[in-house]
């Protein structure tokens, strides 16, 4: 089974690494573009242990390893396969 | 306009930070993770430029800066707003 994180940095955080890459997109003039913000994609491949929520556990995982939450927001979907 | 940008190791390539993710929700607890990968989710805010196409620059923008296409895959999706 697979399931696709994306983890965000929050709307009224900062966001040096997105900030970096659209300075970066100007010099190479794409003027266009005005806001960048960057984040994770994470796809976890797993099998699922009877007995255990995966919608809970996979929360549990972004909460203490994949994702800051004081300063980044996460989704979980979770896809066949 | 809003674009989302994902960028993902290709399947054979070595993901060195799926490998160091993985190995740390083993050291968790978490047995049922057999595989990670992690990529980039990169939101674009921009105005269309008139006489330029939007898929195209996006696309070059990809190529030149976001993406190293030598051992990563992107995937372009242009959203309303």
């Amino acid at each position: 089974m697979l399931v696709k994180i994306v983890i965000t940095p929050k709307p009224e955080i900062l966001d040096p690494q997105g900030k970096a890459v659209a300075g970066a997109l100007k010099d190479l003039g794409y003027d266009e573009v005005s806001d960048v913000k960057v984040g994770k994609y994470i796809i976890l491949k797993l099998s699922p242990s009877p007995g255990l929520k995966l919608e809970e556990r996979v929360d549990e995982m972004c909460r203490r390893l994949l994702a800051n939450i004081n300063v980044e927001s996460y989704t979980v979907e979770i896809l066949e396969g």
